[in-house]
């Protein structure tokens, strides 16, 4: 179902979480006694064990595909800009969209160390893109051109937070045949207040303490982002128990379309690598609309943005990675697609005692 | 020079140090400004970044060749596991090499994913393995059948221990040309206990404070463990100034190879991926004789093993990677091949703000 040919918006969100389940434990047991019998002491590939597991749980199979690899790239702006958030202009966020298509951003560098496709969607830059969208370089979900500025009241409208979300699991329906592991990834620039805003909402930690540097503020910048985010939740009230209320009052249309990614690559039982900050509410988001999708959630890295450490423990997910990184892009994402693919390849490679008839 | 062919041991070693040199700072200054000028927030990669002018500033090129890897898995046996120190016999050496040549180790799925190539040199193990030698299938560059029980005398003499590190810069020397980026592991039960014993003099931690359980002691073979080399330092007083003393006394063949293989590596201005906890044993013994090395290293992981991480204080290296790993067999140096080929797509993929028309 296309999402503009649906009426009832929350019947397609709700119909898509009925068909969100666990992950089966079953199969999880059966990864379990494999890997317990594998040449090497026990458990001594520690983290990748367990994600070879949550691998075998997540896609029902003791031989988790994992070699079709796309990291998508949710674009929007963010009338909150307006208020001095960030060092770069909105500009930008266009002018990267271009990078991402011609291959020369961080993005693509990683993509293509990790062997995973790119794919670039717009779901609200504030520039016509339509010369990319008529090429086929980038896809458009456009729900507007950038949000409202959520300083002075909601960045969107709780219509467009449902289709925006909407959208993103259209579209990881519409992608799932061709892909075995999603990844998440965002660009817009200001796009770190939205999240710092979701994520103090969400996790309800004071906003400074979820608050980073973005792109590199300075001490004065930080304080000023500080007061503009307790702002846009003192004027909008977002309800923390209603995550379409907290997504629409102080989020963005690319975090609505990585929520939307999320909920849909769970629904369609695929690994959803979840890259830095942006992705991280993102899924929290997601998380908060139907706690189900955390079981198809596999957190990439911790960014140096402070507050990422709340998001990741909300959602009970241990990164894999932690390398100071945040740039977004989806970097992280393609990077732990890397651990994905060696986690698969310990389930299905590697010799049994028994197998190799060495003494366990 | 082939090892074999030259008659006074200590000046190959002092001719091999020679030809090592730190990073070229030129180089590393030139990566460093272009990476400060690609179209991301100021060093947004981080660690990656790092690695990507350390990788210059070994390799003297701001293309560093990244696509060649090899990970050389230095095997040997310990007389020592007679104090039962290990869980497993020593017959598990043997048998792990069988399976590291039939494809079926933890370092072979995690290889294959790197796209790296295992390479066995059999620098001690206590079985005769010539049959595999013969076929090509492993390196022989055995120094003896195992070394002698440590907690009763030298584990080996300071002639084999120069042979053996020697054996691994010869090593280095000849697969140098087909490699851009060597790895370093270890196979070899018992050999967490040398390794904590050469940690335990060279970084003046005490031996509870650097010893782990291995492959899975319970707490009272800990205890043992400790008392075992506690006992083994008190017997030979390894002079923490000497490497090759340390090395002779309480080492073992494997870690003598893979220190070797650190310096040959160095000697090449090739990176070298040092692996986990038996692996950082051979680089701090490297490191003592020849503190240069290190402008080569790069950690790839911390280890479960509780010593880990003041060697890698000694060596003021930040390991890349922490999943909770305790394998060994150069399972991380595999792993992190994939950030080192991330690292040098960085430097050249990513376009400057300039190149790609973005606002900087």
């Amino acid at each position: 179902m296309h999402y503009k040919e649906r009426k009832d918006a929350v019947g397609y969100l709700e119909a898509t979480f009925r068909e969100i389940y666990p992950q089966d434990t079953s199969f999880r047991d059966q990864a379990t006694a494999r890997l317990e019998q594998l040449t090497m002491p026990h458990w001594a590939l520690g983290d990748l064990m367990d994600l070879a597991v949550d691998l075998a749980g997540m896609t029902r199979s003791l031989t988790p595909p994992v070699k079709r690899r796309k990291v998508v790239v949710m674009a929007g702006d963010h009338g909150v800009t307006a208020e001095g958030i960030s060092k770069y202009p909105s500009e930008v966020t266009a002018q990267m969209i271009y990078n991402f298509v011609n291959g020369g951003a961080g993005i693509n560098a990683l993509a293509r160390q990790a062997g995973a496709e790119v794919v670039v969607v717009d779901m609200g830059a504030a520039a016509d893109l339509e010369d990319l969208v008529k090429d086929g370089r980038i896809i458009s979900r456009k729900i507007g051109r950038g949000t409202d500025n959520m300083a002075r009241g909601p960045a969107m409208s709780r219509t467009n937070a449902v289709l925006a979300v909407e959208a993103g699991i259209e579209l990881a329906g519409k992608l799932a045949p061709d892909v075995d592991v999603f990844g998440t990834g965002d660009m817009g620039i200001g796009n770190t207040t939205p999240s710092a805003a979701i994520g103090a909402v969400l996790t309800g930690k004071k906003v400074a303490d979820v608050t980073g540097r973005g792109t590199g503020l300075d001490d004065a910048g930080l304080e000023h982002k500080i007061k503009i985010i307790e702002q846009a939740i003192k004027v909008n009230q977002p309800d923390p128990k209603d995550g379409l209320d907290v997504l629409a009052k102080v989020g963005g249309f690319e975090i609505a379309g990585i929520a939307g990614l999320i909920i849909g690559a769970a629904a369609q039982r695929k690994p959803v690598v979840v890259d830095g900050f942006i992705s991280t509410a993102g899924a929290l988001i997601a998380y908060s609309l139907e706690p189900f999708v955390r079981d198809y959630i596999i957190c990439a890295h911790r960014s140096v943005e402070q507050g990422h450490r709340f998001m990741h423990e909300k959602l009970q997910r241990q990164p894999m990675l932690d390398l100071n990184m945040r740039l977004g892009e989806g970097t992280g994402a393609a990077l732990a697609m890397n651990l994905v693919e060696a986690a698969a390849r310990i389930l299905t490679e590697v010799a049994t005692f028994e197998e190799a008839g060495v003494t366990g």
